[in-house]
């Protein structure tokens, strides 16, 4: 069995921070005069006092770094003790229209802290701003927390083919930042620089400057927890719908790409493999989806493309925003977002679900494969970018690929035997996996929330959200025997 | 471009031989004075006359065998040809309740020749002999078809991880039976003497010797065609009820393996690996589910436990029987039979699906995976039975299983998009391709038919059971534009 102190010791730091972060909504709702504030105060001395003890408690060096076993445990556990803290402000603010019972108030946690987006809310226009707030912030620090983890922990762990960015990140980067350290925080900086633009420009084109925090904390982290019951569809100014379709896409790209373009390395972003491919598909579904959209209902084809740009990107991101309620347009509309749940953004973005990477991978391995199959002796290498697909990356794609459809499945049969129907269990379960946010149908969808649902179903689904967040491996070799052995 | 001289005739053979099948519903039809004799007679001679030009336009010696192109374009060239001269009986017949554009004719036909069974066909109760008998025996000829494809063709082919079947059928079968074309008549007298037994089961136990036989051919075909519109549920006696399970079961399984026990290798079915799997997998579903269905409704645990075993082996062997409306059983009996769908039996069976080999190759996958994680510098060899999964066979695996998915996806949008609802779509593509028969929902479920479906999402349909029939890759490969060039 792992060692539990430097990874408790860790958490504790994560708590510690967690208390300070509270302090946030606490401030606002003090300068809103809400009375809420005592209530993020009293969470914050709470989670500072649970964190203080377990810190003194764990305390330790940690500059022997940490085993393999110790990094899987902690990945996971982060997420879980931070969601389990930050949920409590959940239970016991006052809304309007509801009461949470803990539940709830985990779900929405998680919801936030994976950025999916799914949310039992409703009156969000009639809540209080530091909740607002606190939702946004748990997004934009799960946003940060799962770059991190992308870029520093699940290459080495060599998790669902993520190793094809490991050599790359530390070989060419180290021309640029010579130390890790100094990438996180470049990438920190972009994140924050990035957010606050976004703020600027959401405030400058007609939202409250409040709304424009809001909304600029979760579109950067592909989040899409907003400020109306109604999301982005409150806000009727074409200029904000192509904004947020723009900051959106920046944050399903990934971030080490920005660091690269702002030391001099221009074309980072367009020569990268996999931002060029989710550019081309979402232009192609983009296109095809607002011509059949100007053909099929009343509107002009600017407005069919605004629409459908922005839906598009904002489930292909995993920000999971609505503007229009798309399963009103037909059954074909239905299909395609259903589709587009599973496809996800770039890795080393905020974005979930598959990811673009892994479906050029599964592209490369077919080509090459059909070729095999008609000249039996030719030899094919499998390329991706300027490297060579060893079976090692394969292997872990693949896997990852089929323990997706598993757990999904499995998801999905378990929803359905909640009582679910059919089309809310198939998008409840692709949803949370993919931490994309709205399903489908008349519960889950665009104008819909998942506060009908019963609490084992909320409960699957935070598991859910948590298990597509950190590329499943992460959370599911914990429950090999072998892990906790000596 | 691969000559098509051998090739077409193959196909030539393959069309005279069908026109001397539809003499039999002919001599059947003026046996009961239908004056259907006619239509069959002349649809013979239509078939015979084409047949017999394509033979003397192509006559060759084949003493050389087929080259790899000839073998990929031989394999859905042969079930398109016979497709389409077997559905002429089905436009001129004349049915009770309506009558058959070619679009039905040939999806009735393809359902039929892929051993599917989905129906178009309305008041089956009614219909004169011929027709159903000739709707039996195309299920039982494509029954035969595809176990002679699948032992002879596929694995030289490499298709589908199939190729696992190749050293080991020959390797083992060549110390018991010489030559391959001993093999393919052992395995043929297999079939027809099973048949005949499950007949005569069927006719003691209680029906009609015309029922005994259409059902005997339908059953060990895991086709699924019935003489009655409620299907199997037409017949109340219990016994009847196990004796389809037992011989669905039956179809499912290696033919090959019942030719080595046969031969004196008693326990060659028991020592197979897939078919472990397969009765342990059966064996979990159906008491799991008999137990629930016990507890959830008025149903006493025996006869709990034959409607259970009966629906659960008629999907998974893809047979498609139905005895009771399952989706009336609640949501959660919808999800199980929807995932069943995706199953299959064994290879080399007359069952079609993703196939219980595939499952067995992507769990050994998942498990050395996992382990490999754990201990990354740690040795796990990778064995199915005595063999090591090379490479080669696991990226067909793979690839098979991400091409299945692939196709599911698309023909679900593409019938979405001809305005078909939800589950409707998600379960017609599944069951075409995995060649079971039933779908889900109001419309296609299995107190359902597809007559309602319009004409272009037959056609679809029709291809997407060839695909399933055929492993995927044997069609698909002929769009690769490398295939026709030189």
């Amino acid at each position: 069995m792992p060692s539990l102190r430097p990874v408790l010791f860790i958490v504790s730091i994560l708590l510690l921070a967690l208390a300070a972060a509270m302090l946030i909504p606490a401030g606002v709702d003090g300068y809103h005069g809400n009375p809420d504030w005592r209530v993020f105060l009293a969470s914050s001395g709470f989670t500072g006092v649970c964190g203080g003890l377990l810190f003194l408690a764990t305390r330790c060096r940690l500059h022997g770094g940490l085993s393999l076993r110790q990094a899987f445990l902690l990945t996971p556990l982060s997420w879980c003790a931070t969601a389990a803290f930050a949920a409590v402000p959940f239970q016991f603010c006052h809304f309007p229209d509801l009461s949470l019972n803990y539940a709830n108030a985990f779900f929405e946690t998680m919801s936030g802290l994976t950025t999916t987006g799914a949310t039992v809310l409703v009156g969000l226009d009639a809540t209080p701003e530091g909740i607002l707030l606190w939702r946004a912030l748990l997004q934009w620090l799960g946003g940060i927390g799962i770059v991190a983890v992308a870029i520093a922990v699940l290459p080495a762990l060599r998790v669902g083919g993520m190793q094809l960015f490991r050599t790359e990140s530390s070989d060419r980067s180290e021309k640029v930042l010579p130390r890790a350290q100094q990438i996180a925080k470049a990438i920190g900086g972009v994140y924050a620089g990035l957010t606050v633009l976004c703020g600027l420009c959401y405030w400058a084109a007609g939202m409250s400057a409040f709304e424009a925090v809001v909304h600029a904390l979760t579109s950067l982290s592909t989040g899409g927890f907003s400020t109306s019951d109604s999301s982005f569809a409150h806000f009727e100014n074409p200029v904000l719908h192509w904004l947020g379709t723009l900051f959106m896409l920046a944050g399903g790209l990934p971030f080490v790409l920005y660091v690269r373009t702002l030391t001099g390395q221009y074309d980072a972003l367009w020569r990268d493999s996999q931002v060029r491919s989710l550019l081309a598909f979402l232009a192609v579904v983009i296109l095809s989806l607002s011509v059949w959209l100007t053909w099929r209902s009343d509107y002009a084809f600017p407005d069919a493309l605004r629409l459908v740009a922005f839906n598009v990107v904002s489930v292909v991101t995993t920000t999971g925003y609505a503007l229009t309620d798309y399963s009103l347009w037909g059954n074909l509309a239905v299909a395609v977002f259903f589709g587009l749940t599973f496809i996800g953004g770039c890795t080393g973005s905020t974005s979930g679900g598959i990811k673009v990477f892994r479906f050029e991978v599964m592209a490369i391995l077919l080509r090459t494969h059909f070729r095999h199959l008609l000249y039996p002796r030719g030899v094919f290498p499998r390329q991706y970018g300027n490297r060579v697909l060893d079976d090692d990356v394969l292997g872990s794609v693949i896997v990852f690929c089929a323990l997706f459809f598993t757990a999904y499945s499995v998801l999905t049969i378990a929803l359905m035997a909640f009582g679910l129907d059919f089309i809310t269990s198939a998008s409840a379960s692709v949803t949370a996996l993919a931490n994309v946010g709205p399903g489908l149908g008349a519960v889950i969808g665009p104008s819909g929330t998942f506060a009908p649902l019963p609490d084992a179903a909320k409960w699957l689904l935070s598991f859910g959200m948590l298990l597509g967040r950190l590329e499943l491996f992460t959370v599911l070799i914990l429950f090999m025997p072998q892990f906790w052995r000596n």
